[in-house]
């Protein structure tokens, strides 16, 4: 991790300290502002190993700063309390031993007071750190920023799946996010094909994972100009969509079978049609936005039923490249869709599964240390994701950004965009 | 559950509503006493799916009341929240669906502040309906509050589950409960046995399973004046006691292996001796306690490493109603152990683990409807406890009381007093 | 184990070798017999863990006698195959470390044709051993026999659940056993009770765990004179026994839920009514047979249902001891009952659970050794039956004798006799 | 699935029915063959789901050319059985329910005799079939040889697996297959990459995975000319390969914790060294011979570990068109190494583990019907192996030939060839 290096921290590294100290306490108040509607008792809890608890993100994304940034580069930094760099370790091995991940919600202490304490503290110190920083703390903190952006939208995917869990269906917030609703009708893309380059390249942050640039080759094909929506989903359903085992992978199917699928995650069924657990609470599908909370497995028979399939990452980069787009939307509250043509949802709305398992870019190195854990690790079991959801905090995507979940997981903001052979 | 029958309320029925009115108050008041120390977060928090959250305690003690006086009893009585029926209904089938257990510390709603109101509300309500009680209401409501004493020590045994969970070792408080240490050699008193009365008779209090009273025959036997201590479990483990396979049940040497048992619940090794977590932190093991929190195959096969056996309830009851005692230590801050001879630490210390499976009694009976399956349908899988421990609220257990539990459970306070055949 | 001491074989040591040596082939041939009708392939499967090979079962009560006779008791013993020992031990810790239970079915090697090989080395040694005994070998090879019938019984249980789990639902063998129906109706035994004596006494075979002999205090009860039959089960099922969760004891509610049982082990639903898979293959339930392989719980429920109760297994043989019995219908080939009145059906139809857990008798003592294993080690978290099944061999069960399993436990050949207070 | 269709048997349309009758009897022929030496006990178990028991797989490769060709089109074919079509289904959903996976292992009926009678009868109305076949016939009697092939492989795969699960290292055979030695140090092909095509072309048989045919672009790599070896294994494990995590992947790191993975599956640790279970039964590990099974994540680490990478399928596939190569060592017994340079080993010792998911190649289209599931349904949580092992039947694999396994898989036999950026 050098400020040059993988993380692309170069023009960071320039902006000065200013810049850097106003970005640090604009994404660390971000974060804060999330939780603010929820009780200490609301942020202690984790519903399944996956999601992690409210007060733990708190706490992981500031041991985040502390571990990398003022243990290594502040000179005589003293930890608030050294036990919390084995409590809120993830998954770092190379830091050294860790509270297990599915007992995160046992932590009753610290309290979350204490942990905005432990927040204030290492927030003090950082502002030390950045008034007079080089190259590399730049580029670290950048990382951070970008890290603890990435926990800001886990806060709102684990939080809703907290909630989910009680039978009171209670709200994490009136209002927020806001739907995506496009009535317009689907239409189709087409794109050349060709040697084609994809992958970052240049002088903005990036995560590693996405470079080196490097050439493909990609047949011409059709991508989809929306989402695919509820009311699409519903037909898929009323067809007997999950009651078909031709429609599914095999593993897909097994999935089905076991876990007793009937439609998205939060979707609940009334006597007279479809409910959803939403941030808001409950309230009826909207026909008009877009599917969400689906697993790969659903959106692969989805479009293997609707005579479709899913792009692969370099066509839905390449297409994100070269068609016109509607301006992406992004974050909480997306800017209302345009009139012209072209791409829309690209962001804002859901993150798209692409048909491309993850896996390094030709050329990929792992970085040394711990903090080649942060992507190179998880390329296997997992497939990619493009684009960007409601809940991802606004400015954090890029074209050429690769989120990544297991085939089976569905508390992710995962909706779908279609693709054809031309 | 009639007045005057299984639950044996009959004396409660004469006392008047006053008597009840204050006995009320003072056991709902303690329970509350009980939690001031934990944060709304510590009180949220499953740590295992037989340990309950502390504000679901609360809750649960109210709901009692709640279904089984107000709804059926208080003419016109509106519940606080209909909901809080499916939520905080524990285990009887009778009164409909409910929450499943392991999801208990999920709810993070209702709120710790909101169940206080849900406790506020019904205590309102029950002052109403013991102003002007009839028989039924005041053994009805006298058995709520012998379960609500119950769920007091349920509530230190659950927290300090919890609390043991947290690599932090946090205290529930500081000094509580007093340690009972006494240091003067064991003895053992010798009862005749022959054709014998178990059971409960008479006016006071009793559950259900506590009779009917019956004819035993007993052997003439042994029984040790005072507890395993943990000086000698010490020598248990020195010899090697969690490592032979002869000493144990099949059962539970499959269980050591399978847990790797090598010491009590919440003992944990230091280099050069033994740690012990308590609800005041961590400290070092005392010698001259009683031994607890250990399992019944751990009582079984210390019992038969030291050439003894542990006694049946039969006996345990016998000896209990046949042999001058010490005062019984109850409660929080037990007494100073006496000096006279006798039977020492028959409560307040912990609970004795007894040869017998829990069944019923010669002609007991189930209550019909959702009372009756307050113990009668836990008579299987469960050995029998006796005397009561250093968190058995004061005079909650009795000579007749059987506490039951199953075979690797640990996380009671449950320790060990030894038998002989003579 | 000595000649004279727990296992009882002081008449036996009389007996001769004469005598021993015609009981020891009668036992071994009876053994292979009863797989005359099976292949190499259905002698190798086991279908769960509990249940063991055929040839497994061929296997390790030849080990039983190498281990316990031959290897201590003949001078230059030599095994066929030292690894034997390892792989046909079955649960003897005191022996030394053996292949696990749930990988009896991988043992493809030794093949069946050298297991034979390995019965007949045993064999041969056993005869020059037998031809000159001592006390202690005539014991013990009394105790061997009596193992080697319970395994007669297991090899039958087990291979019933083998072949049941074959969609061709295969028979075992056509017309074996016999079926055992009695169409009279049921009547009651009434039993003063009082200070009755239980347990083995005298010279016989007795297992360690039937005695010491004792006394009880039994109050007057009352015992059904025959078994429940599949008329009585079909009404329990008819009136909706399965869904109703007041009948069951809370373990058992929950077996119920989690297997979604509706109906004894190998009841299988036609659209018109049951059939029941046997050893003869598919067939109709007949009303007028005792109802077979149903669990504790099952057991335990019926009898509330009916009103009734089980009975102690104290009150089982107080009530064998004193009640006049229709001669015991033992083994394969019962005997039609006869027209008097009496007990019916105590032995050759189905052990009958008894309300009581399987536990040791007051001044029981386990062996030292190896064979203390045999039967102490169980003593928890298991139900006695009594009486003995169609498929216990002739002569093998006693009114002493403890049959034990766990409640949940419905493969082997158990039954329900009713009781009640008077 | 017509004749010139997705299964590419155009040429075998044509060869007549003669060619069709030698190579129908050859293969089967070789089934049977491979099975020679295992009694019906070793034909008839299951070891693990992932296994299947010799005997099923004699019965299902028959079921394939009933269910496929004689069911549809044979007029008046009569079925044996009409059962087994349940229980010789592996996983086809649309040829109906079957018997489940897990249990193939407890059908000890019908009979090994009764699947040899049954393999006759399919034979006999397979020559009656074949004697006037039509292009769809052929194409699918040469669909079902190969996958008869592919049984053969199975078979030997499996049963290796059985027959390490005994204590007695039982072998399978003596002398096969001849190990692959070579003892020439490894050197490195260079690839000059840029637009490529790979994927299948042409007449001969090929599974509908290895098309269509199609561009890829791949930069300048080097690959090694031979398997990584026991020997450099060796020193992996002497590093501490498998007890740093740096090395693997998360998924990967985890297995190799919970599984205690310290070497390649067959391996057994002696005091002084290595075994290896074989075919032939236990012997020391050769370390002139290509590693096998070991996982992909094994060979992720191993390659990471050696500063090299593994070589994606294209990569592979191109390497094996562009190279010079040594004949392909294939089937039991390859023909010993040659003298020349060039790629060695590409099949005939190993599997070889590629970087590449298991996906559709672009335009891929599944079948409908059946046969759609022979391959697409498994394309997700599998990756890509390439080359042939030695129980790989001679002739079956090709350059464009697609393996695969999820990557925790260890029992086939699938070794390590690494590749290298330029």
């Amino acid at each position: 991790v050098d400020g040059g290096g993988t993380w692309r921290g170069k023009a960071e590294a320039d902006d000065g300290a200013r810049a850097m100290f106003d970005q640090y306490h604009s994404v660390r108040r971000a974060t804060v502002a999330l939780c603010a509607g929820l009780s200490a008792e609301d942020q202690q809890v984790q519903s399944m190993d996956d999601v992690s608890p409210t007060k733990w993100h708190l706490a992981h994304t500031t041991w985040f700063f502390e571990t990398f940034l003022l243990k290594p580069h502040l000179a005589g930094y003293r930890p608030l309390d050294e036990r919390y760099s084995f409590l809120f370790n993830s998954y770092y091995e190379a830091v050294g031993p860790r509270h297990p991940r599915p007992s995160r919600g046992l932590l009753t202490r610290p309290s979350l007071e204490e942990v905005h304490a432990y927040r204030d503290h290492v927030d003090a110190q950082m502002e030390r750190l950045i008034a007079e920083p080089g190259r590399e703390v730049l580029a670290l903190t950048t990382l951070g920023l970008h890290h603890e952006q990435q926990h800001q939208e886990l806060i709102l995917m684990d939080i809703k799946h907290v909630l989910s869990c009680n039978p009171l269906s209670p709200a994490y917030a009136a209002g927020a996010p806001a739907r995506v609703v496009d009535t317009r009708p689907a239409g189709w893309i087409e794109v050349a094909g060709g040697l084609t380059e994809i992958g970052v390249q240049g002088d903005g942050f990036a995560f590693d994972n996405e470079g080196p640039r490097h050439k493909v080759w990609l047949e011409p094909f059709r991508i989809a100009d929306r989402l695919v929506t509820c009311a699409e989903w519903l037909a898929f359903i009323e067809d007997g969509g999950y009651r078909k085992s031709e429609l599914w992978l095999s593993d897909g199917w097994a999935t089905v079978v076991a876990q007793d699928w009937q439609a998205p995650l939060y979707w609940r069924v009334r006597p007279d049609g479809w409910d959803v657990f939403t941030l808001e609470g409950l309230r009826p599908v909207d026909p008009a936005e877009p599917v969400c909370h689906v697993s790969y497995y659903e959106a692969d028979a989805y479009a293997r039923w609707s005579g479709a399939r899913l792009p692969s990452e370099a066509e839905w980069e390449a297409a994100a490249a070269q068609a016109p787009q509607e301006p992406l939307a992004l974050g909480l509250h997306p800017a209302p869709a345009g009139e012209g043509a072209g791409l829309r949802q690209m962001a804002g709305a859901a993150w798209q599964w692409t048909a491309s398992a993850y896996a390094s870019y030709p050329g990929y190195r792992r970085e040394a240390g711990a903090l080649g854990e942060y992507n190179g690790k998880f390329m296997s079991g997992q497939m990619v994701l493009r684009g960007g959801a409601c809940v991802t905090p606004p400015g954090h995507a890029r074209g050429t950004y690769r989120n990544f979940f297991p085939p089976a997981a569905r508390w992710a903001f995962s909706g779908v965009r279609l693709a054809h052979d031309l």
